[in-house]
This record gives structure tokens, sequence and C-alpha cells, in this order.
């Protein structure tokens, strides 16, 4: 099942995507009542929201792909290969949907984008052991956890290099059957494809990253985790149209823009 | 005016208090509409809420008082005193209201209290100046910083040593009319003054921390800043009740319990 959330009528409504068309749903797949209505959609006609309304996101658990590590070690002036699963807390200022522009604001210098997988919590999870862990998650999305990379991912937080308006876009939609650990992520700028990778290389698997968080602290219906991207990444600037595709799950398109001074 | 936010007829509710009364207010202080109701309700009869719903919430800024300084040093293992404003990200799920209990986990080390004065934005706030910054300010409220003290500190993000639910106590209301630099701050354990200080003894002002974070982000209506401790603090326990008073706004009461397990 395909869970999209859009705007209709003046308010968010969650509709499940089939084909070309969106079912609106009554009620939300995060609490009881979640059923069919009436009313559809073309899909093409609606504006895709936010997948969820997450208490908090994490918007990665440190590096968790060997490939990136080297990278985000430059970036950061931190040793990350050796820290383990080290999730990080981002704004949730930060959410967007497909189809929402990044905006790119003058203070920052370089920013990338970084595709990957995200995990949608579907039932609140507190201290679950890997063997149980999939049972809070409802499905995935795809996510672009959009980086600065001039010194602000050298911050006390991230709430500069990640925390951003506009620099978390999720979607297109909730993918609930896709098995996480075997997609094709394809990271596209302006068309052409910068990245391939699959999420069996991740080093920190689905099951491992919820139990972990959940040991900890407590993980919300609609809480979003970013899994972490993989490879090098390019620079963003205005003008551009960034896709993250995932096998099974779909293509979340953003376009991107510089801010609007004065707005 | 001093206006709190309670639950009240199955909802969240804004009301100003007036003596032992809170006249129920319809809308929100945050838009347009905030007009008195006919409704009243005495002050201890109600169940305060948090005092907004924040996009996000900065946990602090940093060490913000000098006598705080060389105790952070020591427990994060990071030099603090040349980092200049270092606002961080909280998690939402960490947000309670004044009477809530703060919960302790039994994988957290030692729990300390950290009382200090907290900034409410009233209207959007995008690179504003330092002379303008308070009109983006709708009032200050008392806040618990709740923070483990073991190796937590350390992590990549605070989301296991700040970010734990129940772990952001606001309240007990905003107040308006306070003005932010010449305030008594008393904190309590047990009804034992443990810390006094003046948040004139700040490092950076309330000005400067608004006007600062709004040069890289937006901030949004009911968002929420505290503004970093003084002096050092002791570990809470299960049973305590652990008292944030500020003159001219009032006093945060939080009871301390264990979590628990299975709930």
């Amino acid at each position: 099942m395909k869970i999209a959330r859009f705007r209709s009528r003046g308010r968010a409504r969650y509709g499940i995507v089939e084909g070309d068309t969106v079912v609106e749903m009554r009620g939300s797949p995060f609490r009881g009542k979640f059923q069919r209505s009436n009313q559809t959609h073309r899909l093409a006609g609606i504006v895709l929201l936010p997948v969820s309304v997450p208490v908090q996101i994490f918007g990665g658990v440190g590096a968790n792909y060997r490939d990136h590590i080297a990278q985000a070690e430059a970036a950061s002036g931190r040793q990350l290969g050796s820290m383990g699963l080290q999730p990080f807390l981002t704004s949730n200022a930060s959410l967007s949907g497909s189809g929402a522009p990044i905006i790119l604001t003058p203070e920052a210098a370089e920013v990338h984008y970084e595709g990957e997988l995200v995990i949608v919590i579907g039932r609140k999870a507190r201290r679950v052991s890997q063997s149980h862990a999939l049972d809070h998650v409802l499905g995935y999305t795809c996510g672009n956890d959009v980086s600065e990379k001039g010194n602000w991912e050298k911050d006390f937080s991230l709430w500069r290099a990640k925390g951003l308006p506009s620099w978390s876009p999720v979607g297109p939609w909730i993918d609930t059957e896709v098995v996480p650990h075997n997609l094709d992520i394809v990271i596209r700028q302006n068309g052409q494809v910068q990245h391939r990778y699959n999420t069996r290389d991740m080093i920190h698997d689905v099951p491992t990253i919820v139990s972990y968080i959940s040991q900890y602290t407590t993980l919300f219906p609609g809480d979003l985790i970013f899994t972490g991207t993989s490879g090098a990444s390019n620079a963003m600037k205005a003008g551009d149209v960034v896709e993250v595709e995932i096998s099974g799950i779909g293509t979340l398109r953003n376009p991107v823009r510089t801010e609007r001074i004065g707005k």
C-alpha cells in the first residue's frame, strides 16, 4: 500500500495511491480509524505534503555506509568511522514534501543533497527488540538529507548544517510493503544519475536502528528516521531539480531555489 | 499578561491567569484571534500543558553563564568557554508542562535539573536585528533543561542527554510583561534552595540570541529557546520535587519519578 499525505479542501488528508488515482481516506494510518472514502483525486492534480506529522525527526544515524565515511570525516573534522550508531535530531522546521522547493539561503555555503531511505514509525516504540522492531514501522519513504558543507557541520548541534526550513524533504508517499534491505536508490541531479547504491550495504540495518533508539527514548507514530546516505554528494544550485528514487517506493523530486529575501 | 495553556473539555485551550482564576480565551496568542470568553476556571482546578506547540525547541544556546562553563566542560569533555553562541536542538518529545512528572529512565545515569529562562517566540523571525528582536518575542517562561550527566553529552547530538520524554518541562505559563534582563531565578529541590542567580549575568542576552538564530534559520510562533543555566546542578531522584521560580513569571514545579516499565 502506498499512503500519500496531501492537501484537499483546505486541510491535510491521507490517501491510498492506486496507479494515477488517489483514494481519499478517513482518519489516519497512525491512529485507529483509516477507511476509504468515496472521494478520489487524480494523482497529478494533488499537492503532496510531508508523509507524516512527526513528533521528532532523526536526520540521520551517523555514517551508515562505508563509502560515505571518509567524505563525512573530511567535512566534519570528526572521526566518524568508529562512532557506531549516532542518531541525531534535526528540526521539524526542515520537513517538506515532494515537489516543494529546497530553499538555499545566502548564509549557507555549499549545500549538498544526500538521498536516503527514511523509516516511518507506525506504533510507539520503547525498548523493542530487534526481532520486534519492524512491528513498529509503518513503512518507508525517500528522503533528501540536505546538508551544508561549509563549517556548520562542526556546530555543537546540526541546526544550521541540516535543520533549515525545507532541508528535510520526504516523499512522495509511504510504502508499507517494501522489504528495506534490498532497495536500489538512485540520486539524480537535473536528470543525470549522480549515484546509485543499494540498502543491503547499510552498516546498521533497520531493526538495529529502531531497536537501538528505542532502548533510550520513545519513538512515536509518525516519527521519521533517515538511515544515512552512500557515496559522495554534490552541491545544489538554484534551478536544479534533485530526485531520490527508491525501487518499489517511488521518486522524491524537489526543485531548488534561492530564498526570497523579505518573505 | 500571563497566558496559560491547559486542558479543558477534552482539548487544549489558552487562558489568561488573573489571581486564582483563569479566563478561557478563544483562539491562540500565536495567531490572529485571541479573545476572552465567558468561561472561567479555578487556577487550582486546571491541568497545565506545555505553554505552546513549538515547531522546534532550542534546548540551550551553549554555556551562557560563566559559572556554568567549567562544570559543563568537565561533563562534556569539550572546550565550551570560547565556543560563543551554540544553539542546540532538542526533541519535541521532551516537552511537558508544570506539574507533569520528570521521568527517569533506568538507562540514564545521573540526571540533573537545570533551571533557566525560556524565550517564547510570538512572530516568525527571519534575519531580524537585535534592535527588533524583542518584537518577535511573545514572552517568557521557566524551563528545566533536564540533562543526563553520564556519557551522553558526548553523543553526536543531545538526543539522549537532553531529548527524552518529559525532559523539557516549561511553565507554569507565559508572562508577556517581564523585562528579561533583571530576573531572579531560584532553583529548589524538595523545597530547599539549591541555587539563585540573576539573568543580568547572561553572556548572550535575549536580543542577541533571537537575532543570531534568525540570521541562519527561521523561528516560528510558539518556538522555545532555553537560555542556559548558571552554577552547578544536582542529580534528581524519584520522589523529588524540583521548582524553577523566576521573579515576575511564576514557579515551574515538577515531581520526579521513575519510568513504569511496560507502559
